[in-house]
């Protein structure tokens, strides 16, 4: 059976790097790995980013839950309480983000886990799931010190966790990654890494410190926590392309091929982005589920007895969780095939992502927006638009990785992708829909008076079935047309790629 | 860079099969998949599993927020409301598996993706997170033909994209599994494999039109559809002990090698499962960070403006957390041991593991009961035996898989975790360690009248640190014994080994 798998599927070689956790799926080193009680990671990995991801988008929900009555404006002071909930998400979206970048560093330094690391990694989980609900109670009482100490408190125990783990496998050599347990300094890179990672909690014990005299010290400092890993490295990158020079690797740190400041696995990047689009997903169906299954007396009472009649009540919440199903599904696809022509995620390409994923997050906001105001005019008008404003800084921010990968191709493309190959034109296109369709619905909701929400949700749905329907006939056609010919080429030497190329050229004018 | 990686991992060859995604984690395939415009299925894989998995256990939601005022008594009515809400979520979580399970048959035929597949599968994943709620739209007016019609529409919607997806692989035959794809007779595979997704579709074909008539043939037809696999196969698993010998496979099928009625891969059943555990761990804080972040008006006028006090009235909810929190961890973390001294999944062992993960997804009612009635000391008895009951059952299940695997050691289990394997004893100890404590803690509630919740959780937050604990207070020792000795021998050929050995024998009496 074994032989079977791989003879056929192995490619031509090419240059790239393997992946990173390439050598979890490699079959002979499973049962060596049980002889001496330890691990692959893969697994652990995948559930923490699982979690992680979960965590980092439910605090979405404080924000979709707000009761907004049908009788009250979507006024100023609405759209004040809106405005902050929003910006609680966002910042706590970014503090976990954070907490997860760390996690990925971590355990590119550790190669094998044993019994202990799964532990210890349980427990560093239930420590960040708290995180969110420390950081709400910081912004709700944003004067009492008992706030910040709590979120202080999870972000130095999440540290002190992850400098255990650390300890641990340099204490056990044969766990740690395959280049550091044959690193000739590894004290030396003990203490670099336990310095990246005590960072954080390092400042944040000074917050603590400070929020019992002086709380606004505290904010500073643990904005600082959030934001300095990717301002250092924004002024970093800045001064490199000013002065165009790379201070040379300090000696002997030549074997530590992997630079503590790119801390990005393409495979967690993608595991991670996948949980967030997965969850977000559901979040729609659960409000569905929860809250459109209609009451059997209300039926009687107010429907004479006809469901059908109750359930077309709430036809707007599922059109509009069929929409925005679909443009999460579609982002999740332009998402998937923009990382399918990446070979790495640079730290940039990693913020960006983050950034996208954030709005993304937003997404069941929108549906709950502009089905809740489904009826009022004025008020549809500007749910429309904060659809179409989270839609396109979800897509435009994918876009700008693209573009960010095209600024250094050669490293963080494959070939196809790059400038003149084969997919650039087709990428571009699937990249540029959404920001020119939402850039489009927004405008028209500024011509339009009355732009309906149906409209908009329609459109939504309409968006992938155009797009599968092209690529459908065109390829129903092609086949008729070689069945017609009678030709008996081979199909998978030359007419499939063809097939797929063909297809390229008509879909162009219609995607952007 | 690329060197570094493989050749310290690469153990002796063993003769375990290859995982069923290897050739997806293959460089340098890659950049040959997007010359033709395939691609590796991995990643859609990965997201499908996540978003099914999440949308299995969504249904346990309306369990969870049910409201039971505090003056409520736990009463008959609100016991038979519990008991049917709870039936719907196990039904909701079979069928949405079996949906998995079918979904998992067809991407084992199908060994490459393009864009096509990319956005069928999407609308498969959307159609399938409306099941929910078309099934709970049923149970709601069992007596209106228009729920069974949603039900049954979903079901046949789903097989039509199926069958759809199959199609298409068969006509461009280099998207099929290596397997097939140099198969010899694809025409009679097809057939096969489309027999096998048109099923359940057919029979929901047939029961929509019974609805119209006469309904309760509808639920006949429909509780085929979710049982009939399991059933058959129990059937033919029991035919095959009895009579002692399989019939021998049809001829020109050999090449076919992976049987249709083991459908399940062991990765992908991972994957499902850490989505399970994930949306269950995290279902919980999402209580929390919905309910238990105190309003400021409240804190000022019922607690005097002290945050802690606030906070403090709120306590068993959070001890709960943890608690609920560290027992669905260390249920993951057996899960994992188990799967990984696991070379497969036979398909009893998958439906064990289905009512394992059912009643994992019952966890956060038992959190919501334990907290909830932490006040009262009857009701308090009550929900306290519900959680261990839950627990007990989600243990036992896992404790189940393992037995059924250890029938058949020598297909489905790793060497070491055999009978007289090294690891054997140790695997035995982790997986009867919930099964003994929740049956303790249950009967220690008929003993003791007034068992409080609270301890309860606190032995639920313990049970894991006392296990951490000992486990690295013994490597501490040992360590300190070796540095002691001054022996200078090379840690990982002998040390390490001798080190996970050695802190077996103390943890066995603890752990049972």
């Amino acid at each position: 059976m074994t032989s079977l798998h791989c003879p056929t599927m192995s490619g031509p070689q090419t240059s790239e790097p393997a992946p990173d956790r390439q050598e979890d799926w490699s079959a002979g080193s499973r049962d060596e790995g049980a002889a001496d009680g330890s691990q692959h990671s893969h697994r652990m990995l995948n559930f923490s980013d699982a979690l992680l991801s979960i965590i980092a988008t439910v605090m979405i929900l404080p924000v979709t839950h707000m009761e907004i009555t049908p009788e009250q404006e979507f006024d100023k002071s609405v759209q004040r309480l809106l405005a902050t909930r929003i910006a609680v998400y966002l910042l706590t979206f970014l503090i976990v983000t954070g907490a997860w970048a760390a996690h990925t560093r971590l355990f590119q330094v550790v190669g094998r886990i044993d019994d202990t690391f799964a532990l210890l990694n349980l427990a560093c989980m239930m420590t960040i799931t708290f995180l969110p609900f420390t950081f709400s109670l910081m912004v709700t009482f944003p004067e009492v010190p008992l706030g910040i100490f709590l979120f202080c408190a999870c972000v130095i125990a999440v540290g002190a966790i992850q400098a255990l783990v650390l300890l641990y496998a340099f204490h056990l050599p044969h766990l740690l990654s395959p280049q550091l347990e044959h690193a000739t300094h590894r004290a030396l890179h003990r203490r670099r890494v336990l310095g990246v990672i005590l960072q954080g909690p390092a400042l944040c014990l000074a917050a603590a410190g400070f929020s019992l005299f002086f709380y606004p010290a505290s904010y500073l400092l643990m904005a600082m926590v959030v934001f300095l890993p990717y301002v250092s490295k924004a002024a970093s990158w800045c001064r490199g392309r000013l002065v165009g020079s790379r201070e040379p690797p300090a000696p002997g740190l030549e074997s530590f091929t992997f630079d503590l400041h790119e801390p990005l696995s393409k495979e967690r990047v993608e595991a991670f982005s996948d949980g967030v689009y997965a969850i977000v997903a559901t979040l729609l169906i659960l409000d569905i589920c929860e809250d459109n299954v209609p009451d059997p007396k209300e039926v009687k009472e107010r429907f004479g007895g006809s469901l059908l009649a109750a359930l077309g009540s709430s036809g707007p919440q599922f059109l509009a969780y069929f929409g925005s199903f679909a443009t999460v599904g579609l982002l999740w696809f332009a998402h998937h095939s923009l990382f399918l022509h990446m070979r790495k995620v640079t730290r940039p390409m990693g913020l960006l992502n983050t950034l996208s994923l954030a709005f993304v997050g937003g997404l069941p906001l929108a549906y709950r927006q502009t089905s809740a105001f489904a009826k009022q005019p004025h008020s549809e008008l500007e749910s429309v638009r904060v659809s179409c404003a989270i839609i396109f800084f979800a897509s435009i921010f994918q876009f700008a990785i693209w573009t960010t990968a095209l600024l250094q191709e050669r490293d963080t493309l494959q070939p196809s992708a790059r400038f003149g190959g084969r997919e650039h034109a087709f990428m571009f296109a699937k990249l540029a829909l959404y920001p020119c369709a939402s850039l489009l619905a927004f405008a028209s909701t500024c011509v339009l008076s009355r732009f309906s929400a149906a409209i908009f949700h329609v459109t939504q749905i309409a968006v992938p079935f155009t797009f599968l329907l092209l690529r459908l006939l065109v390829r129903l056609a092609l086949a008729a047309l070689r069945a017609s010919r009678g030709l008996a080429r081979p199909v998978r030497s030359q007419a499939a790629p063809r097939a797929v190329d063909d297809t390229r050229a008509p879909l162009l004018p219609a995607a952007c």
